[in-house]
């Protein structure tokens, strides 16, 4: 499983007077520290605003490619704002995504196809609603492919997001379960390997603290290991998060196991 | 996920010396333990030596009964080992267990079906191996319930133990990945649910400090309730293990999620 940073929060005070004051440091930092935890990418927001979300996009994109040299992913619903991120990437960006919703078939795909860049697919059917049953989501997800190659995008430029929904809601824990099965039946129902994704910080929305959220965000990332997750879109410098995964990948991973790395991660 | 208690070792010098003394209050004191942590059961294994095993399992069985009303693993290859530890027990045992060795299927099947009690059936083949391979595991275990059936014991009656291993083998990573697989796979194979458990101080033989082991046995649990295994073999009253073990069931499990459960295991 390999880790993607979402540390660079546009809703962060540090972040929002950063971008307000376009000073590029505080974004320096971020990419840094993501830099620093070899975080394979990083996930770049520009917030729901649309007033300068385009000149907002390229400037936090210039500066945060200054210290991270890994993939972006471009996180936005508006057309506009991903043509600018592209056009601001030193490297081709993933797209952050589309789904069966009208609008972001009409406007994402085609920009997709396009550059062609990869894309994200998010498990959220054409009323804007992740479902519940797993055996929906996996319909969704063969027309999410079908989609994609419509506008000309092979399945292996499409990374698959089951969508982790908040513990806090009513069938957290089931809508959650329901996600394992798919990561598990996925690879058969589509006859091949499609790569997959999952947002780690969306299980803890609405914690009452720091310490519960990240007890259960570091037992997921065991969890989501096991099922064979390709990407992790986490906090990567939070320790917690960073020794799970530094462990999983130890438990089960391809290389040989040593007790000593253990002693290491401990 | 329900905990087993694997607490009881034979080989620790305080059971042994109690053995030896024949004093009851040592196992009175384990049984106590983890019938307090409502351990489901617990493994009563008299260790390898024939000398007076009969007697020892004997009075295990009756000391631990006095302060623990769950069920019982009677865990032995012997026949009259097991035949004296069913005499025993106040209900009904788990015998612990059989595989496809031919000693095995001679003595110890038939003995499960004469008293009609659940028994485990380890994924190990003819020559006492664990094959590496998923399919091959899992062609085991159709044996094993084939064989359960031809003594007329139902697939109900048998828990299959697809057998973790030291990850200090040379391929431990990668028989344990595959252990994953057939717990995924192995419903559909026998078109069933059939009941699974798992030892989890096997992962953490050779070891070489008790952190190192309890951080990857925490670590597994919460790999192994994702996996939908039944049963969890281990050491009960680790701290580490009884918070992984409670927060999987919270995170997986059929009640609702509470923040605050969270906050209690933390």
């Amino acid at each position: 499983m390999i880790p993607i940073a979402d540390n660079l929060h546009i809703m962060s005070p540090s972040v929002a007077k950063a971008i307000k004051e376009r000073d590029p440091l505080t974004f320096k930092k971020i990419a840094e520290r993501c830099s620093k935890v070899n975080a394979y990418a990083m996930d770049i927001n520009p917030g729901p605003l649309r007033h300068q979300a385009e000149e907002i996009i390229t400037f936090a994109i210039q500066a945060v490619q200054e210290s991270f040299g890994g993939k972006l992913l471009i996180d936005s619903v508006q057309e506009e704002v991903l043509r600018a991120g592209i056009a601001a990437c030193a490297q081709p960006p993933i797209i952050n995504g589309f789904s069966l919703e009208e609008a972001k078939l009409k406007s994402i795909l085609p920009l997709a196809a396009e550059h062609q860049v990869e894309i994200i697919g998010f498990l959220i059917n054409e009323k804007g609603q992740v479902p519940l049953m797993a055996e929906e989501r996996l319909e969704v997800a063969s027309q999410l492919i079908a989609k994609a190659e419509e506008h000309g995008i092979p399945p292996d430029k499409v990374i698959i997001d089951p969508v982790l929904v908040p513990l806090s809601w009513q069938d957290g824990t089931r809508y959650n379960r329901e996600l394992l099965e798919v990561l598990h039946l996925l690879p058969q129902l589509l006859g091949k390997p499609v790569r997959t994704i999952a947002g780690l910080s969306n299980l803890g929305a609405g914690s009452p603290n720091k310490e519960a959220r990240a007890t259960v965000e570091a037992n997921f990332i065991s969890i989501l290991a096991a099922a064979k997750l390709d990407y992790i879109l986490m906090n990567v410098t939070q320790e917690s998060n960073l020794t799970a995964l530094n462990l999983s990948q130890l438990l089960l991973g391809e290389k040989v196991f040593t007790w000593q790395e253990v002693k290491e991660i401990n």
